[in-house]
């Protein structure tokens, strides 16, 4: 398969998982409680996982899996830094409103595109680190607020320890992901043998969290596992799915390609949800989700385009053609 | 002189006008009839002209100059594009808001480029394509209606008509540019030589409308030349000086650059008169201006940058490094 189209289908998955989302809530609330569905769904990208693994094994040659303890204990450090990112979003949240916690989460696209360069040791040319900086741009500039809408002054007014807080959550949600793609990429594992190790470790630490809630609630409703489906509906169902299926694409999308190309499959679901949004849920269309849009695309082009159509210069540069591309570079400049 | 110089220059003076303008209102009001501004700043340009073109007639060789009809008959055509631009503008305006004109003024820069590359067949790179657009999106960013903001719904409610014109006026406040940059380019004449031509239809055109408003305001308030000076103040004549030499630069990048640099230099001004504003009149930083800013400089850099810098590869290319170039295109694919 190639890494475009899976590529692709993540967008067009998570762009409808915010769509299902909205439409799994009645009156504007869950009936269910939400942190079963990202349990459910750690269960569901387990039991893929297992049984394509399964199918694996029945081929020769058997798919490489690496059991030895050392390279195990690296799994469950994804499913730690979400948890230290959880905590951090929290303790952000008390600091700023959740418009201007958004907007900030948009700078998890530049925090990816560094951290990309500095532990996986990815060079990127000067062009795509600006077309890095034009998707932040152009997914913040979708969700600017436009006029009639409430408070304005937040954005620039949060304390400073809220800005702070807001940069750490990005750097560590990039983290998480880079991290990812560094344990997915060490070695020749199976996929699917990876995404065992990390869907059990995904599973213990959600179950952990339902558990802990549970604690927290004094066992009010009795144990997580007796209501686990409480107010469940087939939409419920769907988000599980859904979400499960978005998580298998990732960790394929972390072993063939890259955490910059998920980063742009997610930035183009955010725009497309906001685009269906207008269709569904009947919001009016805004100048600056069409300008927002338009940069995106820019961007894209910029990253994934090959630099010969994007400068008009042959991709095989003969020794003939040398003067020729000298003057592409001569003549971008007006004559002086 | 280097034309980044001039252009930078242009940049600063043209935000300037802004800010001086607004100085030189009393109560948000004109003491002084603005149209007699472009007038006195015609007739300052042909006086600066004409002393330049006297000074170089000094020396030797002697300025070129074509004095033929056919050649100075082509000079009045701008004045007579404004003419038409200003009706259309006058029209559009009827159909809708100010806010939406400003928004779609930004067509220009786009327009610019169309007709740059139709009437001068100069050739643009597609990164230089997406700049411009860049550069348009950028400007329209700055200028989105933020939050508290009064009515909204006007810019997707004009009727067809009002779009259809702010189009045209796009495109012929477009080839009046582009009309220039060809007449200044079409020969070798002494810039000056040229100036004067076209500053001698332009102070005739002006005069022309001042006596216009005077037929149409029934000679009310006495013929223009009578209060001409009526209400200026130093800041008065400091706008006619600045909206002067603006054109003065305009006219010698339209000889020795072109059109492209004109449109940036004229759209960096708009955001630093922005900036500007910000601390000489207390106007609060919104999100879409910051924004606004980041994405025009991207643009700047994207058309203006050579593209061995944009992409990391060596100006010159040499046989040996064919390869080079080719795995830079390769690179810049995630591995599938």
């Amino acid at each position: 398969m190639q890494w475009y189209l899976v590529a692709a289908l993540l967008t067009v998955l998570t762009s409808s998982q915010g769509v299902l989302t909205t439409l799994s809530q009645s009156n504007g609330h869950y009936k269910y409680d939400y942190a079963t569905v990202p349990f459910l769904a750690e269960v569901f990208k387990l039991a893929v996982s297992s049984l394509l693994l399964w199918k694996e094994c029945q081929k020769s040659p058997p798919p490489k899996m690496t059991t030895e303890w050392k390279t195990v204990a690296l799994f469950p450090i994804p499913s730690i830094i979400y948890l230290i990112h959880n905590n951090v979003q929290f303790a952000t949240l008390t600091y700023v409103d959740t418009s201007t916690y958004q907007i900030m989460g948009n700078l998890k696209i530049v925090t990816t595109g560094i951290l990309f360069r500095m532990f996986l040791g990815r060079r990127l040319s000067s062009l795509q680190w600006m077309a890095i900086v034009l998707l932040a741009v152009g997914t913040t500039t979708s969700q600017v607020r436009g006029c009639g809408e409430a408070s304005c002054d937040s954005l620039f007014s949060a304390p400073i320890h809220g800005y702070m807080l807001g940069v750490l959550s990005a750097c560590l949600s990039a983290l998480a992901g880079i991290y990812t793609e560094f344990l997915m990429k060490k070695n020749n594992d199976s996929l699917y043998w990876q995404n065992i190790q990390l869907y059990t470790f995904g599973t213990i630490f959600n179950m952990a969290r339902l558990l802990l809630d549970d604690f927290r609630g004094g066992f009010e409703n009795g144990p997580w596992w007796q209501r686990i489906f409480n107010g469940y509906t087939i939409t419920t169902w769907l988000v599980v799915l859904n979400l499960g299926s978005t998580g298998l694409l990732v960790s394929w999308l972390m072993k063939h390609a890259d955490n910059i190309v998920k980063v742009y499959s997610t930035s183009m679901a955010m725009l497309l949800t906001m685009i269906l949004s207008l269709f569904l849920f009947n919001f009016k269309p805004t100048l600056q989700l069409f300008l927002g849009i338009i940069i995106c695309m820019m961007s894209l082009h910029m990253y994934f385009a090959p630099p010969n159509m994007l400068l008009d210069i042959p991709l095989t540069v003969k020794s003939s053609d040398e003067e020729k591309l000298l003057e592409v570079s001569v003549d971008r400049r007006p004559h002086s």
